[in-house]
């Protein structure tokens, strides 16, 4: 017998794993959440069908959405996470003795719960004393708040089902709010390459550049995410973090990465001329 | 009916495609030939069930196969292309008026036979007065030849098959000889994700590293090739393209490219920390 778990990067292209077995199916109030063990992939989270990480890739991911603003400003000291209930973006983030608040808000308790039973790798900081868990309504939480943050990581679903109110006007203006004033937006940002998720990455991105003096762009090759080209936007009040990367800082911190260098944080900004040109030309 | 082609990127990994139709399908003496018609990747050729170019995505592959060098150096005017019977390689030359002569070697008339016929979106420049078409065997064509190009591409198959005998010792150390004092060589370099493709790289790179004081790798994202990370050997004995571009010259030349860029040129060079460590610890 052979069990496969089929993702469609679209109706007419689909990612195919071989599954050693199902270790956990549910279903929350929002999504369905499955669990699987695989050869080539480790652990793989997928939940309503789309890979959310994979034990073997997911350092690129979390590498990405946290040391590029972290090494830009480092003297971040409040960040607020939107989602990321798989815990990567938070154990990332405790490795910096300088922050002293991470606030999680993930609407799904129950993302978090099996994370913690079965993704170890990634699940793992949760009880550090500085991260505070919020089982709510991202939206809701970012309205309430004002000039508090200097960073905020929305790591969310794709923008179907919960994850759509995330890639709103209205949410990335309360998280304007919500940003001190040198404050820093990071969201991942789907692909290129794929219409839906570009046209999802085109409208995400104009709406944030409405709102911040800075707003760019910037890509990481992750395998297992449609196409491997995934992009992350990146706004700021004050800091450009394609230019105004304090090399130094970071280097002297002594964190070891397997995917993120100083080097490539430049180079993630730059970006081949088709997305530009999409990111050039939107009309919404 | 549904009709789906599928890669196999390991034994576990499978990529599929819907297909409209299959419009050729034939064996020469090297290798089995494909052509599909698809609705996400327009026509798909495949050799031997490996994905050599889609139409939607062959332009990333061969901006960055060809510009990269033609940017180093803008004084190319002898080229070799080893393989390439897609004819995207000589497509992407010809454009360059400075370049007199580009020999080409593929081993497979057949695969040039089928792409003018079915693929007339890379095969349109075989009839440039500039280009020599060889149907021999790459290996001996090199091994007869001394100083003679300023540029040698190897835009192969993977390393089985009739690609096998490209990615060896003494088929570089060929290489080294047939190209001029100041000479370049640029190969496909398969990708540094999963591990039979990495295992490739590395014995790849550290091969042409023993010849060439000049030896880097640079990356593209080509979402139709396994992992989407997909890697370009480069190789001189006095261009180093990662510092030496000549961006200005390239600019002034007005060519109209979807994908590269100079600064991405620079950028494409700019690895990721599992990558550069894959690189280092080569044991053959």
């Amino acid at each position: 017998m052979e069990l496969w778990f089929t993702e469609k990067h679209t109706e007419d292209v689909h990612f195919s794993i071989k599954v050693d077995k199902q270790i956990y199916s549910g279903k929350s109030d929002f999504q369905r959440i499955d669990v699987f063990e695989t050869k080539e992939f480790g652990r793989v989270l997928t939940i309503d069908g789309f890979i959310m990480l994979t034990e073997k890739d997911e350092f690129i991911y979390h590498d990405m959405i946290v040391h590029v603003p972290m090494a830009t400003n480092p003297n971040i000291k409040n960040v607020l996470v939107i989602g990321a209930g798989d815990g990567g973006t938070v154990r990332e983030l405790t490795r910096y003795e300088t922050i002293e608040k991470i606030d999680m808000v993930e609407i799904d308790k129950l993302v978090v719960d099996v994370c913690k039973e079965y993704l170890p790798q990634t699940a793992c900081k949760f009880d550090d004393s500085r991260v505070n868990l919020y089982f709510e309504d991202g939206i809701k939480f970012v309205k309430a708040t004002e000039n508090q943050y200097d960073l905020i990581i929305v790591d969310s679903t794709d923008p179907i089902g919960p994850g759509e109110g995330l890639f709103t006007r209205d949410f990335y203006r309360d998280c304007f709010k919500a940003l001190k004033e040198d404050g820093i937006l990071v969201n991942q940002h789907e692909s290129p390459y794929y219409d839906y998720n570009a046209n999802a990455m085109k409208r995400a991105h104009s709406r944030i550049k409405e709102l911040f003096p800075i707003a760019k762009v910037y890509q990481a090759f992750i395998p297992t995410y449609a196409s491997g080209h995934w992009l992350f936007g990146y706004a700021s009040k004050k800091y450009d973090a394609s230019e105004d990367l304090n090399e130094k800082a970071w280097n002297d911190l002594g964190l070891k990465t397997r995917y993120y260098n100083t080097e490539l944080h430049k180079a993630s900004f730059v970006l081949p001329n088709y997305v530009k040109e999409l990111l050039k030309n939107i009309n919404e």
